[in-house]
């Protein structure tokens, strides 16, 4: 059986384009599954899972919980407001006793970036990164893509835009090292003061002008507005965001095609996308959404293989 | 098999009789059910629920998420707090995208009145209201005239008079909708200033006067005092309203008959009732509570048999 | 088939040293469970538990539920802080709602000592104390003997010395009654304002000197320092702590013989320990912490058997 080169999730940098094909074809399988009458396989009975969330999160956390789930995996659950964090014990002593504890594997949302990777080196066991910082967010990557390959039947060739704060967003920089592993041509675009310098040398490029950068993609990936960011003065106020970032419907009648809209969630209507575009027929954020629970189906399902060996196939 | 005439619990206002005489039948099964060593039936693996919970509760989440586990529905956990609704996000974009990862279920409890009837018009999905701000709160009616049937053999004629604050109570709106459905008799009594305008035109009667009612009454249901709201100008002291419209045995003693004492708690001891009536023999109050797993597991089930058709019996 | 001499677990001083036995044998088999592909077993598909925490605690809490999903319990949570406990319900009404839900164990963390042995006398159902304020932590001081019997093949005739806060330490007064009813000598030792002064009718010594305490021991256990406390004025400040009461390497090294280092965690590294001995070859921290499964399988699973009978043997 085919098995991925890694065997922790930490990014998508450390992937190879053959590790995102077999998580592709993986989750194919799952979402399969999660469309029968009973959504559930036994494949994970033997496996134990922490969800390790030291950030809030509604929509990531349900979705890892419902994979798991959905694989009769063992889990338990564990957010920062409620433990012994707050005492001062540190990131590897906290996690090691968790391991101690017999876990298998290890879901874990960090303020940090860096903090999954920080932790594979001192820790033995698989761990997912679900959002470090502003570091990387492979999940939502790796579901933005499926999605992208869902529509279209193939990414490599295909011309994303991904729009926003593009400096402070894991999604982006997890999305970059998806689509360009794939053959995909990326640009980003958003005002100044919220693009990170070098980003030219991950292979994207830079379009201030949203205009030309909807009329040149396929596909435009919304990322959300942080609003409290908003509020320093180096930034655009919200109003001028929407004004230059912003996208409705009357604006994406104006192109010469239509694009599909992405947006991880959670939208805030009316700044980065209007109601009618984030509900309209080119809008794939629901599909995206659904797509989240396959994917780390999938995801999980492949990592345990690599501790356990499996020899049967995923949805058995 | 019999079935639900509605698809959504969103309050008792829209229910039959025949659907409450169904979800009694269908409880009746699931008492004898929890009452078994395994206490435990595989009749919902297919189906998954999400419980909601917008307002903090213990027992109403507790009893649904027992409901739900012995009914082995795979049940996800969500609360306020803990999410991105603070991030303003809207309710129905919260719900779409639960529902996007395959839910099948929502139970919800939100402070806006409405909240559930508001969704249910823009999602999919069956829709349980665990209590809608001052509005319904069906599933504690269905388990307080559950538990009168239980102990009367029948709810028609019956005579219930509610004590409290009526205006701010889902539990009072739910209850005189179902006794009256029924064919009870109903009385309200509380003071003036937590009465609403219009409440006789439910078919209930309103007397200020307690011994009259409790004298006139086969059993008196106590609303909880909600301390917070006795702060209020508007409002009788606590010390007044206990002088008033609370219970203790020496007064059930100077009635020509014995009374049975509902509660929907957590009760305020000594507030509107003293310990000696809470537990005293005629109080049916751990009854409730205990019917209130047979009566969520009865209602979760029919809502699901309407999405699977199922054509088995409740508890095989 | 032997069981034990009680019906809940609410302090070590309320066990025989025929329990100890027993629930070190079921222990056995439960930690060759846990050490399987799958490590989990059906035995307690008829038993549901509450876990119940008036106060943080993250270790505890997952340890526990774990135990409780790998025997198949069925399993609800409950913390204070989004509870009706804080409208002012008491303890008894609360715990008695959730056992009318027919739950059939309760696991409960208190602020207040005593809690567990005032719940036992008004409710009727299995209690499991998870820590009682400053009084007893009785799965702790289990898994702290497990894992030194499981060192040294036997508990009887070793030394211990137990080192901190013993005022305010539920774990030391645990430990001591499990190691005086196993036959164990211990010694306590620690700044005078945070000692006792009754201990030594306990049947333990003080030793002030933490040297010659070392000296002496075959076991050193370690207690977690409560930085919060040390700001109070009657305590020694953290530094002075650090300096008579802190272990590090250089210290053991000048020791005639290794010792064996405990901690219930979580650790301060750098004051009761430096991180040269939490993670040298003499720490059985770790091993605590995987131990703490295993009792704690082994004790509900005892305190289960008193309630259903059960014929056959635990990891069946």
């Amino acid at each position: 059986m085919k098995e991925l080169s890694v065997s922790n999730l930490l990014g998508i940098k450390y992937l190879t384009s053959e590790d995102l094909h077999l998580i592709f074809e993986t989750a194919d399988q799952f979402k399969e599954v999660i469309n029968r009458p009973i959504k559930k396989v036994p494949s994970l009975r033997d496996i134990t899972i922490a969800n390790l969330f030291f950030e809030n999160s509604t929509r990531t956390r349900l979705s890892f919980e419902l994979a798991e789930k959905r694989l009769s995996a063992d889990v338990i659950n564990f957010s920062a407001s409620s433990s012994s964090v707050t005492k001062g014990e540190t990131l590897i002593d906290t996690v090691s006793n968790i391991l101690a504890m017999k876990v298998d594997m290890v879901v874990m949302r960090h303020p940090n970036p860096g903090a999954g990777v920080f932790l594979s080196r001192h820790v033995n066991a698989s761990i997912v990164n679900a959002g470090d910082g502003a570091h990387e967010h492979p999940t939502q990557a790796l579901l933005d893509v499926f999605s992208i390959r869902e529509k279209y039947g193939d990414v490599a060739g295909k011309k994303i835009v991904i729009v926003g704060d593009i400096m402070h967003s894991r999604v982006a920089l997890s999305n970059i090292f998806a689509l360009k592993k794939l053959g995909a041509e990326v640009k980003v675009c958003g005002p100044n003061s919220l693009m990170p310098k070098h980003i030219e040398s991950l292979g994207v490029k830079v379009e201030h002008n949203l205009v030309k950068a909807l009329e040149w993609c396929d596909i435009a990936n919304m990322l959300r507005v942080q609003n409290e960011r908003m509020e320093h003065s180096y930034f655009p106020s919200t109003r001028e965001y929407v004004q230059q970032y912003g996208i409705n419907k009357s604006l994406l009648d104006t192109l010469s095609k239509p694009i599909t809209i992405m947006h991880p969630g959670p939208i805030n209507r009316g700044v980065e996308i209007t109601s009618d575009v984030a509900d309209s027929e080119h809008s794939i954020i629901l599909n995206q959404v659904e797509n989240g629970v396959a994917i780390r189906m999938a995801v999980i399902y492949l990592l345990a293989s690599k501790i356990k060996n499996y020899d049967r196939s995923p949805a058995d």
